[in-house]
C-alpha cells in the first residue's frame, strides 16, 4: 500500500535523503532492513515545529467530533496497513505475528476509546461559576473555565511496543485527542513501522482536511533531534517511554529551557509482587504459572514485568520447584535489539556475580546476537535490604525471588522501594484485612496495586492508571493509559464576564454539546 | 488570645529560641515589632518533615467529614482571632484595618469552600471499569482509581496577602483538603500574623484529634529554611507565591532533586489590558475610573494588576485625561516593605529614563521609607515592540498606557507576549466578534481572559484560575485560587481487581458516600 521512503515525515511533505542516516536490522537474523533512513536536518525539525504551531491556532479549537472522527480514520487506516505492516514489524522486533496484531488491534481500539471520549465531550471539565449581580460590596462576576489543549507536543516511540507506544500510540492518540499537534521522534528499531503509521495518520490528516502540521514523524538520534524537539520554544510538552537514562536527559532538557514544559517520561519498574503465606499455601501451582506466563511475555520487555518476587521461605518449595521447571523449559527468545540483549545478560550476569544471589533455573549458554534465556534467581529479603543492586531493573525475562521470615519484614521493604508503576498482594481475604499498613505504603510507592494478579497487561480504560511516583514515571500525577492520559496535555483557561457568543461551546448558557458541567459546584447536564 | 513567642511550631511543640532571626518592621513607622522571631535549625526542618511523614500515613486516608471539619475549624478559630490578629497584621503590612478584614474573610470562606469539596466527595475522580470473567482472550480485571494525596507539602506565605495566600491560605487549604500535611514556611514581613495563624491552625489539628505533624510553621530565611525544605526527601510538593527570582530559586531546588518534586510557584504577570476604539468611544469614563480602582486598589500590590493597556491612539484623550486626574489625586500608599517600595520606585525610575516612555502622571516627591506613589506612563506599541524592558513587572500602583494605531497590531503584541495570570479586552459587542485571533492568542498565553472588566478581585469558587503559562506560574496548568487547586497535591491510584472491603470507601460497590463516579465511561451516583 505504501512504499517506504526512508525519509521524514513532515506535515504533507517529505524530509530530505541525507548522509545521516541507520538501517534497521532485523533481530532474528542480525540482516539490515532497506531502505535506510535519513536522519532529519536541525531545519527539518524547525519546520515540523513551525507548522505544529501554525497548525495548533486551527486544531486546538477543533470541536469533538471533528477530532473524534480524525481519531477513528487513523484507526482504520492502520488497521487497512495490515499485510504491509504486519510483516515489516515482525522484521524489526522479532515478536510474533500474533503480538503484533493484537497490539495493532489495541492501538486502534485506544484510538476509538480517545475518540469516544472527545465526541462525548464531559471530559474538559466545564465548570461555571454564576454571576451575582447584587452581591455587595462588589458583583460577583460570571466565571467559567475548561481545559484546553497546551501546544504542539513531541512524542518518542518506546522500542518494546512498536505500535501501542510509538508513532500513534498512547501518547500520540491522547495529545490528539486533547486538540495538540504531535511531532514524532520515531525509534531506531522500528522505522518502517513508523514510517507506515505515521503515513496512515498523515491521510487521516488530509481525509479530515486539518492543516498539515497536525502530525509529523522524525527520523534520528534521541540526543540530537529528540533533544531539539523538547528543546524547541514552540513545543509545549512532551511523552516518553523507554530507558531511565534517556528519560532522565530529556527530562533535564524539558526543565532547562527558558520556558519550562511539562515532561512526562515513563521510564523503569521492578514491579514488586508480595505472596503471603497463606495465598502461597492454598495456590502455589497457580501463581507460579501465572508468574512465569507474565515474566516470559514477550520475552519479558515490558515496563510492568515483575521483576521482585516476594515470599516465605518456609512453605515455597513446590513452588519454587514449579517454576523452576516452567522457567527451564521456556524456549530461547529473541529480544528487540542487541542493545537491550546485552543489557539484559549483563544484568543477570552481575546478579549472578554476587554472593547474596542463586542462580535458580537459566542461561546455561552464551548468548548469540540478540538471543535471550529467561532466568529466575533467588536471595534472602536481608540481603535484599543490605544491596541496593538487587531492586534494579534488569529489563527481560528473568525475576528475582526474595524468601523472608516474617512478614512484617515486608514493610522495611515497602518503604525503601522506589517509585513503580504497579505493586501486586497475593494473599487470602484474611492475610489482606491483617495487610492494610503493607497496602498504605505501597499506594504511595505506585501507581496500581493489583490483589492476587499479575501486572502485565495493561488495560486501556478510564480507570487504568499506567504511571507511578518517580522513578517509575517524571510525573507520578500522571498516566499513559486509558483515558486519563488525555489530562496531561491541558491546561485550564478561565472566562471572565465573557458574552455567550464569544464561549467555547462546551461553556454556552444552552449547553449546545449536552456535556456534563459542574455548574456552581453542582454536576449537571441542563442548561442554565 | 495567643501571645506571641517568636518561634516554629513544630507539631505540637515550639521550636527553640536562636541567635539567627529577625524582627517585623512596622512599614508605617520603620520601628521594629516584638518579639524577635528565631531562623529554624536544620534539626527543625527536619523534625517539621519527619512528623508531617509520620502523620501522612494517618492523614492521607482521612475522610472528608474528618477533613472538612478540620478545615472548618481553622476558619472559625481564625475569627476568633480578630481582636489580636487584625492589629498585629495592619502594623506588620501596614494594609487597612478594613482589607485585613475581607482578607480574614475571604481565607475563612476559602477554608471552608474547600470543606464543602471534601464533604460532598465527588472532587476525587473516582473512576471504575468492571470486570469481564468472559473476555477473550484473557479476562477483563476490575480496575478502579481515584485522586490520592501526595505526601507532605511545603507552603510558601507570601509578601502581599498576609492571610488569604499565607500560613491558612489557598495553598495550605488545598494542599490539606487534598489529604496532605502542610509544612508552612512564613514571610519575614509578618511574622506575627503567621505565628497567629499557625497557632489558630495548630488547636484545630488537637481539637480534631488528628496527629501533630499535619502542620508546622518554620520561620527562617528563603534560601536557607526555604530551600531545606524544598530539598527534604519526605517533602514530596510545594506551593509558592512571590518574585520570579525567588520562585525560579525553588523551581530549581525542587527540579534538581534525586526525586524531582511538583513545584507550584506563583510569579509575575502584567495582566495586559487592550482597550478597543468602539469600546472607548462608549465607555471611555468608566473605563479610566474602574482602570485606576484596579491599579491603585491594595497600593497595586497584586499579581493580577493590570501593568500593561493598550488603546488607540486617536480618541484617547478623554480617557488619558481622566485617568491622569484620577492617578494624580491619588493619596501616597505605604508599601508591604522597604524592599518592595524601593524596587517599585526603581522600576518607575528606570521607565521614566527611557526615551520611550513619558510619565503622564506619578511620582513628584522623592519617596520616604514605604512610601510610594501612583504613576501612569505612556508609550507607543512600536515602542513596547522594540523594547522588552518595557513589558516587565513593576510591583505596585503604576500601570503604563501602549497606544496604538491599528487593532491588527494587537496581534503581534499578543504573540510576543509571555505567559500571564490574566489577560482582558475591552470591546463592544461587534469588535468582540471581530477579534477572535486575538481572543484565541490570550487564551494560550493566559489563565484567564476578561471581557470589559479588571482582572483584580479574583473570586474564589469552582471555576476560577488564577495561574497561567510560565513564566506567570511554573506549571501553567494548574490554578492556586479555587477548588481546582486541590488537584495540585494529588495523584492517581489504581486498584486492579480488589476485593470491596479492601477498597477506600469512594470505589466500593455500594457508594457509601454517595459520589458521582465514572463507571464504564458513565457519570453517575448509582452503586454497582
Amino acid at each position: 500500500m505504501y512504499k517506504l521512503s526512508g525519509t521524514s515525515i513532515i506535515g504533507f511533505a517529505r524530509g530530505k535523503l541525507a548522509e545521516a542516516g541507520f538501517t534497521a536490522i532485523d533481530p532474528s537474523t542480525g540482516k539490515t532492513l532497506e531502505p535506510r533512513y535519513s536522519h532529519a536536518s536541525t531545519a527539518e525539525v524547525y519546520e515540523a515545529a513551525d507548522l505544529a504551531y501554525r497548525a495548533f491556532h486551527h486544531y486546538r479549537n477543533a470541536s469533538g467530533k471533528v477530532k473524534g472522527k480524525f481519531l477513528r480514520r487513523i484507526a482504520a487506516n492502520i488497521e487497512q496497513l495490515d499485510e504491509t505492516l504486519t510483516p515489516r514489524a515482525v522484521a524489526e522486533t522479532a515478536l510474533p505475528v500474533a503480538r503484533i496484531r493484537s497490539e495493532t488491534q489495541r492501538t486502534c481500539n485506544q484510538l476509538r476509546l480517545f475518540a469516544e471520549l472527545v465526541e462525548e465531550g464531559s471530559w474538559v471539565d466545564a465548570r461555571i461559576d454564576s454571576a451575582d449581580p447584587n452581591r455587595t460590596p462588589v458583583r460577583k462576576p460570571d466565571v467559567r473555565s475548561l481545559l484546553k489543549p497546551l501546544g504542539p507536543v513531541v512524542v518518542f516511540c518506546a522500542s518494546n511496543f512498536p505500535l501501542a507506544f510509538s508513532v500513534a500510540g498512547g501518547d500520540t492518540a491522547s495529545a490528539l485527542a486533547a486538540g495538540n499537534p504531535v511531532i514524532v521522534k520515531a525509534h531506531h528499531a522500528h522505522p518502517g513501522t513508523a514510517e507506515l503509521v505515521g503515513l496512515a495518520v498523515s491521510e487521516a490528516v488530509r481525509h479530515c482536511e486539518l492543516p498539515e502540521g497536525v502530525f509529523s514523524v522524525l527520523f534520528g538520534p534521541g540526543n540530537g533531534v529528540g533533544t531539539q524537539l523538547v528543546k524547541h520554544p514552540l513545543i509545549k510538552a512532551g511523552g516518553f517511554t523507554g530507558s531511565r537514562a534517556g528519560g532522565l536527559a530529556l527530562l533535564q532538557a524539558a526543565a532547562s529551557r527558558t520556558e519550562p514544559i511539562p515532561f512526562y517520561a515513563e521510564m523503569s519498574s521492578v514491579n514488586p509482587i508480595f505472596i503471603f503465606p497463606g495465598a502461597l499455601a492454598e495456590r502455589a501451582g497457580d501463581i507460579a504459572a501465572g508468574l512465569h506466563a507474565s515474566v516470559t511475555l514477550g520475552a519479558g520487555q515490558f515496563c510492568t514485568n515483575p521483576g521482585l518476587i516476594f515470599l516465605p521461605q518456609d512453605g515455597s518449595e513446590e513452588f519454587v520447584n514449579k517454576l523452576r521447571e516452567l522457567i527451564s523449559a521456556t524456549p530461547d527468545f529473541t529480544m528487540l535489539t542487541l542493545g537491550i540483549s546485552d543489557a539484559y545478560c549483563h544484568g543477570i550476569d552481575k546478579l549472578v556475580r554476587s554472593s547474596r544471589v542463586k542462580l535458580i533455573a537459566g542461561p546455561e549458554r552464551i548468548k548469540e546476537g540478540c538471543g535471550a534465556c529467561a532466568a529466575l534467581l533467588q536471595t534472602t529479603v536481608e540481603s535484599f535490604l543490605a544491596d541496593e543492586d538487587l531492586s534494579a531493573e534488569v529489563f527481560g525475562p528473568s525475576t528475582l525471588l526474595i524468601t523472608y521470615a516474617e512478614t512484617s519484614q515486608l514493610i522495611e521493604v515497602a518503604r525503601r522501594l522506589e517509585g513503580q508503576l504497579t505493586a501486586t498482594i497475593h494473599a487470602t481475604q484474611t492475610e489482606l484485612r491483617r495487610a492494610t499498613e503493607l497496602a498504605g505504603l505501597l499506594e504511595q510507592k505506585a501507581g496500581r496495586i493489583l490483589v492476587n494478579g499479575f501486572p502485565t497487561g495493561v488495560e486501556v480504560g478510564h480507570a487504568m492508571v499506567h504511571g507511578g511516583p518517580f522513578p517509575a514515571t517524571s510525573d507520578g500525577r500522571s498516566t499513559s493509559v486509558g483515558t486519563r492520559a488525555a489530562f496531561r496535555f491541558t491546561r485550564t483557561v478561565c472566562y471572565q464576564d465573557y458574552p455567550d457568543f464569544a464561549l467555547p461551546e462546551e461553556l454556552k448558557n444552552d449547553n449546545p454539546l449536552g456535556i456534563w458541567r459542574l455548574i456552581d459546584g453542582k454536576l449537571t447536564r441542563k442548561a442554565i
